[in-house]
């Protein structure tokens, strides 16, 4: 099967995450949304409200992968320095984008759009607008980067609007097999080698923990549906043998 | 003032979080943790369980930052990889940690003790262990990395156990001034020029939506106790002028 691979970051940008005043939905929302529409999340950083870190982890990402999306400093604080740090980036010009300009307009009474609001307009040249239907200001797209509000509830929805410019590659086929209270340390050898040997799909082991006890659930994913039913299919097998073997004859 | 500062960054290693069938709870857990003991969290990233991946971020990371705290890829199973790629990462050998073995021989039944479960006692040679309350196998420190498990309960032990050997700064003093539903962008431009004028203290704004409505917390850090508690007056000063402008006279 030929299978078409399509990239992303998430960059989180905030003192707020790393401060722990404000726990990060942004990273889980995106990764699992991405999967949903064949796109692969590679790898998430959340950096400082400082621009050359904004700079340096954004230069490094957009180089790397198809898409980078930007969650957080879009508002017209003084600490919202988001689209500034974007345009160094690319080492563009920014200025007000008359569309962005003319949106706000349409969506602040005159009195409110101060020059702090105005601030929110502000975009690199050739920027290209994700609108936000929760809120006045819209985020932007520039080159292969994203840059959206931190906010859930905004993000979500420029998320929404976002998506639908992307370029999706082959969706993951995802099968999750429960392994009940059976220990990781007792499959873990006949898991390894049905990995080993069925290297068109990712197998990953995950347990998790509550009440004093462990259960786990084994995870196979792969592009093609039939390799992924078939690496099931042996994991099914291979638990099954394990529960019998546990049983008393 | 003089401060101390000691600064952390987090790299979380695990596919399943990148795939969004997992959400990440130990970033903003370990963030919360460090700021309480006065570790500055610094930066966080989240890579996939690729050995070039976890070394190149964590070569990246540990020389950057004062300590590294690794979560996830310890478990017994072929696609827990943590350990031999911090291995790789600092040039070490890998083998059995007798010390790690001899704990883990106390805790298993020697039946249980399989040689998947023989692999978590492999470390880089020099590593300390780390140990681990909820179950048999240990963590490990190697230079300023810290390696601990993925699963929640289980890191949380680490970490406690991790965090007496630290070196810690000065705490940050932080206050939590609530701004209601007064908008961001009616208080933007005295809270900048609050900020420009106390650089001793950094201020955020933080809107959170629910139900149709923003509201919005600042909140000032810093070193100095005092420094925070004039940044804060002078916050909740501003606020004050705002909110008695908008009564009617």
């Amino acid at each position: 099967m030929s299978a078409k691979i399509v990239t992303a970051a998430v960059l989180v940008i905030g003192d707020e995450i790393l401060s722990g005043r404000t726990k990060d939905r942004n990273i889980g929302y995106i990764a699992e949304y991405l999967a949903g529409i064949g796109v692969d999340l590679r790898e998430a950083r959340v950096v400082p409200d400082l621009e050359e870190e904004i700079v340096a982890a954004l230069n490094a990402l957009r180089a790397r992968y198809d898409y980078v999306f930007t969650t957080g400093g879009i508002g017209p604080t003084h600490d919202d320095i988001t689209a500034d740090a974007v345009a160094k980036a690319f080492g563009l010009a920014i200025d007000e984008d008359p569309r962005a300009l003319a949106l706000m307009r349409q969506r602040y009474k005159s009195d409110d759009l101060n020059p702090a609001r105005r601030r929110m307009a502000r975009m690199p040249a050739g920027a290209e607008l994700i609108d936000n239907p929760v809120s006045p200001p819209p985020g932007f797209r520039i080159g292969n980067v994203f840059v959206m509000a931190g906010v859930p509830a905004v993000m979500q929805a420029m998320l929404d609007t976002a998506a639908k410019t992307l370029d999706t590659g082959t969706k993951m086929t995802v099968a999750t097999i429960d392994a009940g209270q059976i220990p990781e340390g007792r499959y873990a050898a006949p898991l390894g080698a049905i990995a080993a040997a069925r290297g068109e799909t990712i197998i990953g082991s995950y347990p998790s923990y509550a009440d004093g006890s462990f259960r786990n659930q084994i995870v196979v994913r792969g592009r093609d549906p039939a390799e992924v039913a078939a690496t099931r299919a042996a994991v099914e097998t291979m638990l099954a043998e394990i529960r019998a073997a546990a049983k008393p004859a």
